[in-house]
């Protein structure tokens, strides 16, 4: 029996990390943590333990109580403020929920000398605006912030290293691109396109436009579900110390991604750019190597965007009817 | 006139600062912050306005107000908590008091959207272990942090840039090496060495023995007046976005410090190593390249390190008789 601590436990990539425990490790006991609430829904997970427990991770001794109580073997650090465009407008809350709440959850772990095993979540944005040549991303690239939100995701890494090194904590890092998948919030780019489209073919648009922003830049697109997987392995085989990028290796535009979702949809739309919704200095593209996480864990990302798409148009549609 | 706001004002830079103002700038006015208080002498910067007021950085409102009201065109920032050693028992405290209060103070510029110029400090802490092959360390070497202090010097930096690059604020970058001269606190290596030869010599000790970290590690020692003169230089002359080495461009081992004051000194001391002043994982050898700075402002040192010694053995008599 496995004890996990995740942290954001209310999240998107944390619902999905929950069913692939609960469908992979059925003995696991999980500690969820988060700011906003945790509504688990019935017979949700029927095979692990979960409890949650409210938690604001600025405040270091309700974290220190936490993980004294629970000594779990393995912290997920789920909890972010992972929006760019987020981070661009509230650029001191972005730094405290990236950085700060790291650092204390590394603190305390430090502090109560707890042996157990970190997983940093780190993100492709702390590559920045890389040239083509670069592409795809190994870990080796340069790290080039190009907003408040890579600045404090890099400062977290340098945390994670000093951490590690400098106090002997046990911990993995990731670099982890853009996940998709259903369940994501409609603040994203994919769903915020998926809910437009599925309003306009259910008739419930005036016309047959969507509002983007900028539709030229690529991203790495993996599934949520691979994601979580990769996680589970870089917890069991990763090596302490170093950084993983998770992604799928593949590059496609906004545009293409619309493109995709006319024909899984079938309907055609005409695309606005809103310039109000351009960031001050957006990575034009970014496509990452997985060599290094395949190596050492031997994970594959296994979901094909089409299939992605497809579940995300599902759960628009579910979510509409509710 | 030009209005200078100094955070840290009661720091041992900023009183050479101060006095560099009072006797270059002497229609300076000026406004210190500082949690710790500041103690003006009568008559100590006869030409310059000083005024003080105590300030907590991590509170935001009041820095708010402070600024909004002053007005600067100049802003230094030199409040750190800058010891290495103190970082690695309060890493948090560290991250907060380098990384948040310097994250505060330019949010609150560009809330305000103040028309002024930041000068942030830095640290050749930045730079990590470097191999030989390296030295002299110019700005592009790749930056790789040793300690907490380090990891929160580089947060910092992050953060100018994208301010910089994301936001327009004119910020001016420092990576500024060992400082040493009068005024400083005696928990630093050089003064700490000092006060127990000065002691020795007056027959103060029970024996010729002094007690030192690591002798053999060797850093680029920089007179604080050189220091102040080059942080003006920046202030007018640097480019914004811009970071710049603030450094002597010579190394010397802790050692030959320690001979050289035994000459200075007419003493001969042994030297033991205290292990418990040894750092986890220290710097070996940090010697920096000064060309940028040069080129672009003129600046160059002006106090060779036997000076500097000089008038820290004279600096250090004063103290004890008082």
């Amino acid at each position: 029996v496995k004890k996990y601590l995740i942290t954001g436990v209310s999240g998107f990539v944390s619902r999905h990390f929950l069913r692939y425990l609960d469908e992979t490790r059925p003995d696991s006991r999980v500690k969820g943590i988060d700011i906003e609430r945790f509504v688990l829904g019935a017979g949700e997970y029927p095979h692990i333990s979960v409890e949650f427990e409210a938690a604001n991770m600025l405040d270091c001794a309700a974290l220190e109580h936490t993980l004294l109580e629970f000594s779990p073997e393995y912290i997920i650090h789920l909890a972010s403020f992972s929006s760019v465009a987020h981070s661009w407008k509230h650029p001191v809350e972005s730094f405290q929920n990236n950085t700060n709440i790291f650092l204390n959850l590394v603190e305390v772990v430090r502090r109560l000398a707890l042996p157990c095993r970190v997983l940093s979540v780190g993100s492709s944005e702390e590559y920045g605006n890389v040239q083509k040549a670069s592409l795809p991303l190994t870990e080796a690239q340069p790290l080039a912030p190009a907003s408040p939100y890579a600045a404090a995701r890099i400062s977290q890494e340098l945390i994670s290293q000093i951490y590690c090194r400098g106090y002997g904590l046990d911990i993995v890092m990731t670099r982890s691109f853009n996940h998709i998948g259903p369940g994501q919030r409609e603040s994203f780019v994919i769903p915020s396109i998926v809910r437009q489209m599925v309003r306009i073919r259910r008739g419930a648009a005036a016309t047959n436009e969507i509002v983007i922003g900028d539709g030229s830049i690529v991203r790495d697109f993996v599934d949520v579900r691979d994601v979580v997987s990769a996680y589970q392995l870089l917890l069991e085989k990763g090596e302490k110390g170093e950084f993983y990028n998770v992604c799928g290796g593949q590059g496609f535009s906004i545009r293409e991604v619309v493109d995709k979702l006319e024909q899984l949809m079938g309907i055609n739309v005409r695309v606005r750019t809103d310039e109000s919704m351009l960031r001050p200095s957006d990575n034009q593209i970014i496509i990452g190597s997985n060599n290094k996480i395949r190596k050492r864990t031997g994970w594959e990302p296994r979901i094909p965007l089409e299939r992605s798409l497809d579940e995300i148009i599902l759960d628009c549609e579910k979510r509409d009817r509710l």
